[in-house]
């Protein structure tokens, strides 16, 4: 019997042509698995494509619903941002695909996972550790690093060699990632960081802000202990929330990123994202989160977002750290309940009101008016203490000179 | 002679009943000294209402140049924001007010200063801890801390009392502070989270969104060594930096926040702030650090701003830690240079290109074509390395059922 | 009904004196509690002593089974050790023996807590802190920052004047705290920090180390997620373990500290701790996680252990920061499973071998020996990956003047 | 004329048979460095073998004291110590050796960089690391990785090949890495972690514990801004302090570690660790900055210096984060000045008092008589408002049943 190898198949032409190219240098058949993370994508034209290209068993797996709840709803309780911009959209969505390639892997016993990453970016990497957690007996076969196919036309050739030809959409000049919680966009003019991004070309779900609507509009968002449940008052599963959110956001020309990363692999890369849902989701989230942490666990878990972000981005979701983090972030959102109220306006999310029954910010205690909580001559002594160590420093290094 | 106490004065209601009532308590003259900040103040009045209601000495010093120089551009070179978004225009100017009394007290040889923060805010604390840092030998008086007077009518009586009957201008329900970098609200309707702020009644120098020009405007800030140094190639100095770009990014709607923040005091406040040109240069001197600081700086750094907001907000200008902290982030600017373009529109920063001598992106090491700088090929070790850990766990730990 | 005081009471003579006062100024009736957490103490002369006194009612109640499992396992799994140096033996006593007093002041519904903690101290603010958190309805009595008694003297005196003479026993020069867990040594002539602690003098529970046998003494600890459940192939409660290891370790002159630290109140003190037990604890444990963790885990970690120290030294316990950090803390422990031996000579532990079903470290991993796992040929594109971005930084910005 | 290699040369068998192998793979001269950081070595010898062995040229550079000053002196300002034990003897060596071999290598205008250390260990990335920072444009061999040599017979095997018959001298069973400030230990029975080690035959600097004398000895060390400048009242340079410490610290069984620790490559790793004078260095360092140091300071440096040490460790001296990050320190170390008591016995470091013109502990500050500095009723408002956030969380979210 021949091995087998599981492939993440996108229907693209980059995935492909590696079917043929593993049938021929590995002897094995090759099991193509398109995983549906909310991408937009005719998945019976895609499983047309993989047989007609030597693909022996096709399969198409839902993981949307499971993308949202269990790795979009965690970052978002652990406010997980890279380089405090980019919302990790592409990053969250590999752990969950990978570990739908080896769960069919270790049902039809493959012996390989095969993947259409390059071996510049990072996507290669959070592939191959997830593999490795979930499961380090399984090979993996990266075959852009292999072999020497460098272009479109050198695949087109290679595919025309075996015999194949089949109508590739014209591919955009751009190298495109796309989920239920965002669009990427890399390459050709944006690879010059000094080039402003012709956005009119680049965009997808997103209106540009000159051509978003002249009038605004308001959304309601409520979460419960950190997740979002409604929107507008109407109680949604996570991915309808997304999605509309997209709509909504996409419409007002919200949550366009423009920016230079670093990437884990020791590059800067630059990239435009469209995340309408996601960043009105990350924005509420955080503005919640001000009325109801305490300034302790706030200003704590501000410092491990960013370590939940890099673990993230470099593909370390299935680690006993990532979880560690998570179990932090869930006690701190035990009280994140409430809504938030947001004016959506040409790219600008207004705050138009927040509130929670677990509020700590009370109107009575920061007032002026007398209250039996805050007691202003309390303040004195808190000051005394407080800055007793810069007085005692200054007291005994300064000479000082005063008053003598 | 009579002890002197040194009065940070601003010619506004609150700080105006102080007079009387110190030489009514402590048998003293009062030296009041306005410091200038680039507030938008008439000094010349301001004299004549401090010799009015009884000081001895009037001082009106201006600090405006090295506000700038000296506290909000280390600041922005440490991307100093607390809580992810205050952007500190209070607390960077609370040091350098301090400092000019501090030197006036010791010129004068005054026993104490005095200021007209109340017992609820940051502000008491930020003067405090300057004065014990500078000079430990000058006592403090809080009168607002001491004294029964809790509103403007009874301030006004307390001074009729005095026989003082001065004009003082209708206050705004808003409680204000103003400097060239910032101007803040506080109080009235904003006392309640939920309520969606009245921008129409509180923006002082800032277009709302809404009723900014329909047609964007580019502008390019060029900066070295993380110091901005000119404006659509002018080169000017800090100040007025600050000054046009207010103007251009009021005009445009830019910089205004609303928050909910933890003050150092243990309560919440909510406030909305405009920011205009400082929200500008911290946004184009993130975006250039994303081209000129190398991975492992700027993730430390993203930390360490963290840390060094907290201490501005919390009055530690002039302590071990923050100079430290300085002297991590002059390091780190060593090359921050180069140009942002950014076309402002609407309430929004669009960055339209970014370059520097400096980046560390190069198109080359980043794009598919072969170099000699980034070989694929060491991407299978870097990750068969990378992920070790997580394969020696996985084969350790897990029990492996697959393939047997 | 007059108010009831719940008092915490030691039976000493700082405690006793606050029973008339709280009498003479509150018109009340004071109930003493002690919170037996393994001090040596004889409770029912302590019984007898705070009703001779004028108590009205008295509780001893046994917390140290609850201390040992509820705060001193939890901050040996967090590493919890304050300045690199201390380990929390008072601090983490603290919030049981408030939990205990406000467990009863609920019972006898008491208006107000009293302690004796000193203005100068960070028990002052343990107790209050945790009140606040268990019950923030009841109020807080805290004599010796109000009164005038300075000295032992005036206490006697004060005792004297109601009619009271007792015999309390001479006091030691040294201000001491006991517990299970640890023995504290502060004043006197350890004040001053130049001063060589007269060891004979200070030490109750530990030989000196030049007193310790001159033979060594080996002992294995058997830990399970984290917790220690055996010593010496002996399966024991958390109280037993500790108990012993103080007798073993108090032996082998394990565990004294000399330490100046910084109090929460703004001022450095100067303290001896005895922890025989307590520091061959936290030592095995260290050293098995060595074994456990994987490296970022270990990493972030012992950066969290920092903050979780600085939390439980500053009494705040019962807060959602300290919550969350041990819910990190509990995912890493998961497979923090194995023994480690000890030799314990003359203040030493020596260790002696250490080994885990889940340890990460395989002799085949790391020899020369050829494996499957590691494999040298990685390391190069590693290298070249991990080295990458100083090789650009070094490209781009040095003047590379060689081989020209 | 024939490309020229720079090996870094030892003298051992490891890089000895690098010579010929290198000429017969490259068609090239090979130039042996030996670089002096302090290793007991007679250089003749060594220099002699190089010739004899086929090396063109030869050079023995002493980099002993440079190495001090500039690298284990910064680390010390820093604290550096990798996972809270290992005080990176080797990690720190490592950049000083690499930066002599580039300067030569720049001289000689060589290609290469060759070095002899192996795929599995941190060397390799610590020593191309430091090529690729100072000199991206030399080329670096490590033939461990690529030939297929694997036993100390081989070695021997290869070389008589060539015509070569020295005599080595009969290596140890560990592997072993000297220097002035340590010598490390690995390999062997070590291997397993379970295996106590046989310290008899591992030890060549250092007592073992039983061994040290009956009678401990008294040290006094001076500190200026950080640096160590006297020991025992005698003003000495960096390396005979830590000659002179290695000493008195082997003599008395100081400074023996026994640790795993997770390599930078991925794996766990045991050693054996002797650093006499370093342990006391560090020792009394941090003792002293306990005086010296603010609390907001300590804290945060506390932080820092793990991740300094892990940049060392991970062979990060050359960049820019190593250089902000000790930039930071500098600044610490400003105060740093005092000396430090210590008596050694048996293993022990027993602190015996410190004190510094700058200390920040002050008699009168921290007892109970009143001062100016500290009032006692400050501590209640101190705690009050400290305590303020568990007051209102407690208030807002439980459900008070008490006095109802």
């Amino acid at each position: 019997m021949k091995d087998k190898i599981v492939l993440a198949y996108s229907g693209g032409l980059d995935t492909s042509v590696i079917i043929p190219w593993l049938k021929d240098n590995y002897d094995c058949e090759v099991i193509a698995v398109v995983v549906n993370v909310g991408q937009k994508e005719d998945f019976k034209s895609v499983e047309e494509k993989a047989y007609l290209i030597g693909a022996s068993k096709f399969y198409a797996i839902d993981k949307t619903e499971e993308f949202v709840e269990e790795y979009v709803f965690p970052t978002l309780k652990m406010g997980g941002v890279y380089e405090n911009k980019y919302l990790l959209g592409t990053a969250m969505a590999r752990p969950v695909i990978t570990k739908a390639l080896v769960e069919i892997a270790q049902k039809e016993k493959a012996k390989y996972i095969a993947h259409g990453a390059t071996g510049k970016g990072n996507d290669q990497v959070r592939f191959e550790l997830g593999v490795k957690a979930l499961d380090p007996t399984i090979e993996i076969i990266a075959p852009w690093r292999i072999w020497d196919i460098k272009s479109r036309e050198e695949e087109i050739a290679y595919l025309e060699e075996k015999g194949i030809t089949l109508p590739f959409p014209k591919k955009s000049p751009y190298s495109r990632d796309e989920n239920i919680f965002h669009i990427s966009h890399e390459g050709f003019d944006l690879e010059l960081p000094e080039n402003e991004p012709n956005y009119d070309n680049i965009l997808q779900w997103t209106n540009t802000v000159e051509n978003a609507p002249d009038k605004g509009e308001y959304i309601k968002l409520e979460f419960i202990k950190g997740i979002p449940v409604k929107l507008n008052d109407e109680t949604l599963s996570g991915s309808e929330i997304i999605s509309k959110l997209n709509k909504i956001g996409g419409l007002h020309g919200i949550g366009i990123l423009d920016m230079v990363e670093n990437r884990l692999v020791g590059m800067k890369s630059r990239g435009v994202y469209e995340t309408p849902g996601g960043t009105i989701l990350f924005y509420a989230h955080e503005e919640l989160e001000r009325l109801c942490l305490d300034k302790d666990t706030a200003h704590m878990k501000q410092l491990l977002s960013q370590e939940f972000s890099k673990l993230i981005y470099n593909g370390k979701w299935f680690t006993t750290l990532r979880k560690s983090l998570s179990a932090f972030g869930d006690i701190t959102q035990e009280y994140v309940t409430g809504e938030v109220k947001i004016k959506l306006y040409k790219g600008n999310m207004i705050l138009a009101g927040c509130k929670s029954p677990y509020s700590l910010h009370s109107e009575s205690f920061s007032t002026f008016e007398g209250d039996n909580v805050y007691n202003q001559k309390d303040a004195e002594g808190f000051i005394n203490l407080f800055g007793l160590p810069l007085k005692i420093e200054s007291l005994l290094k300064r000479p000082v000179k005063l008053h003598e």
